[in-house]
């Protein structure tokens, strides 16, 4: 079989940023164009070609061709935020405020659970459910990341982790530089691994202090690795950050030499002025995560305005702890739809480019947009193959828009990354990883029982 | 084979209030009991009993047994307001404010396309939709209602449809007594038609005059008919209605007497404390479209407030054209997630809760809680079941939180309407029903010229 193949949807969404703006255009914004009668030429791992699909034709003549009608062909979706291993424990904790959430359900049951075993099986199940939902890359944060990374491998997706550090000690480490040293040991040995990647992971301002913080910001400009903090997410934590330290967190981390373009701010909810300024002007990027934000009550981020200052913003579905169903795509059709409500503004966050938050701008928040995020030649194909013809997607005026206001998860129906169709026709390729999902779910039950006695004081 | 049918799934949830609710407990609301090991048995159209499964399979030994195995069995969804017709507008105004999306987009295309085969057809793409994904009732209001009731019948569910009236000549009426004249003309055929109900429905405030709303609250009384209304959905409706009338909405609405149990308010968005509670004190009823809200940038509702104050509310999903996704599940978990955000308190809206908005409190709006809306005794068998067994929903702590917060409608195995199989295993149970979505769906293509054709102005 040749490695060549001719992918030939009914439409194509490169999100690909414009070659050559236009004089006074945002860069990239207006791009929302769509393709028809081409096709998107994969070999081995890589984009080779974006063409008429005629041409296509006749230039690869030995391509293996996968007709997609009533598909639209998109870059795969890039989840710029989660705790995958914490899939483990949806549900147990609902309708609480953050902090309760924290101190009386999330820390307790992750003192006595977290372990790699734990990981690995949560892990595999958070991401399964993203992969099937379309994917492509996530950006995790969590204690025992060797773990999760057997989990993001075995599935074949792209994954970034968080060299995690926090200042208490935990069943992985001890104090923030063994933490450190733990993570930087796991990127060394994960160096010749193509799918994997790193950010510095400080979990927040708040459980970090001043010189684990000074090491961070050295350590990402000798090694150039993104920095992912959570910070901003609720009123509690500025107001804090001002008593304890005399200013907001943001201004903290700038003193500290955090904000910058490798900055990802995650949650980035309680913003003034300043701080969103900070911000654009840093070249920092958001992880935006609308629904754990709701849920945990913690408030709206103004997103709208982030784009407004040029901000770029990615999506992130956070944990499953605090946001119970892990579905990038119905993230970024919230984060469109809440970003015009809070904002008074029904053309903020418009289709187009709400799909390239949810694809290149992430990408770019990780500095990966040289190798995956549009459908590019030469880039990466981790793409998703979206089935529209469904009777309640009929008729089809816009595919992105009906991709991001109408479509479900339940329509991805084939995913690839790095050129390997590892999702067809919503099934895993793979016999073997179908198998070991079974058998995850099965040991859920186990989990489900230890973690009822824990919950019950019994453990 | 037997009439009798015993449903045997693994948990209950039957949203029932209380008998006897305790001293100082406010009404149900703490109803989110979850049974297990029962059955719910449904006799003709019927629930019969909801006991415990081994007496069940004692008392009915000649029941057919349906097992369901990982399923949640709950009261069938009812959808508190929709435009059905409108899906075939489904995208073609996105990213507009409510205002330049009427004027621009919607109503232009109305006056040319609006007739019968638009709604007969826009109508069964619309209902198919709901009712896969669990709606069993719908609260619809647009012109051709006898078209809608054709589409409804056909699939199997249960409608409400507003006798509507506006000012305005449509295709469908020429004035306000024409538009009265027709819907309650057509409301006494449908006399014997036990799956369709009616409302009367003033378009809004702003779009209907005092005579016609006057006759309309009379005509409420005499007939015990519910009033369905847009009402205070953008700011400017509200700043308008004092501009004009010398009172909010509201309060105009109030003073011609049409604020009472039967008044459902659609929108509701912009409401200051004399608003709430006028609503409260009155016994009126909000139905929450959350999505379309947010959509049209018109804002988001204070339902959070709602529910403190006693306020019965139901959720919409509004018309496709606003809301891309007629998916009542996913506006249910919106609804709890933007309660908690826009609140602060992440104990509003809680699972079980936000179930009862999704199930009987629509009923109630309905005028409809005797006969569904809960799983009890001699109520009508509308029920959906729900499968909590996919690898994305494992472990199941609590099924009522998975189904809140996790599950999607693509978890909606099967619905019954009035005690028919409507949808088994994903599928329309009648081959027939099949055969026309398929062919509606082929249908669309017209429609999609045409509407291409008037927007670029050749029609």
């Amino acid at each position: 079989m040749s490695s060549t193949v001719l992918l030939a949807p009914q439409w194509i969404a490169p999100v690909a940023a414009p070659r050559n703006p236009p004089d006074g255009a945002e860069d990239g914004t207006e791009d929302g164009s769509v393709l028809v009668d081409h096709a998107v030429v994969v070999e081995g791992d890589r984009i080779a070609a974006l063409l008429p699909a005629a041409e296509a034709r006749q230039r690869y003549p030995q391509a293996r061709i996968v007709a997609l009608p009533g598909h639209l062909l998109a870059p795969g979706f890039v989840n710029l935020h989660t705790h995958a291993a914490m899939a483990l424990l949806r549900g147990v904790g609902d309708d609480l405020p953050l902090h309760r959430w924290l101190q009386q359900r999330i820390w307790p049951l992750e003192a006595k659970l977290v372990g790699a075993p734990f990981v690995r099986d949560g892990a595999l199940l958070a991401l399964h459910e993203m992969l099937m939902g379309g994917v492509t890359c996530v950006n995790d944060m969590y204690f025992f990341p060797e773990a999760a990374i057997e989990s993001a491998l075995l599935l074949g997706m792209r994954s970034v982790h968080g060299v995690i550090v926090i200042d208490f000690a935990s069943a992985y480490a001890s104090d923030a530089g063994d933490y450190l040293r733990k993570g930087l040991e796991l990127r060394d040995r994960m160096r010749d691994e193509p799918l994997v990647g790193f950010c510095l992971a400080p979990h927040a301002p708040y459980t970090v202090g001043d010189a684990p913080l000074r090491q961070i910001a050295m350590l990402a400009r000798e090694l150039g690795l993104p920095i992912h903090t959570h910070v901003h997410e609720t009123e509690e934590e500025v107001r804090e950050s001002v008593q304890r330290h005399g200013m907001r967190p943001l201004e903290r981390l700038a003193a500290l030499g955090l904000v910058g373009p490798e900055l990802i701010a995650v949650h980035a909810v309680h913003l003034d002025d300043n701080d969103l300024r900070l911000l654009a002007d840093s070249g920092a990027s958001v992880a935006h995560c609308p629904h754990s934000n709701l849920k945990l009550a913690s408030g709206i981020a103004p997103a709208a305005r982030m784009h407004e200052l040029g901000i770029c913003v990615g999506i992130g579905t956070d944990g499953s702890a605090s946001n119970n169903r892990l579905d990038l795509l119905a993230e970024a059709r919230t984060a469109a739809l809440l970003a015009k409500g809070r904002s008074g503004n029904a053309e903020a966050w418009p289709a187009a480019r709400t799909l390239r938050a949810l694809t290149l701008d992430a990408a770019r928040a990780l500095g990966l947009d040289d190798r995956i995020g549009s459908i590019e030649p030469g880039k990466q194909a981790d793409l998703v193959a979206v089935d529209l013809s469904a009777a309640e997607l009929a008729p089809v005026f816009d595919p992105i828009s009906h991709l991001i206001y109408g479509c479900g998860r339940e329509h991805v129906q084939h995913v690839w990354v790095a050129g390997r169709h590892v999702v067809d026709r919503r099934q895993l390729s793979d016999a073997n990883v179908r198998l070991q999902i079974t058998e995850v779910v099965a040991r859920t039950a186990v989990w489900h029982n230890r973690i009822g006695e824990i919950l019950s004081g019994s453990a």
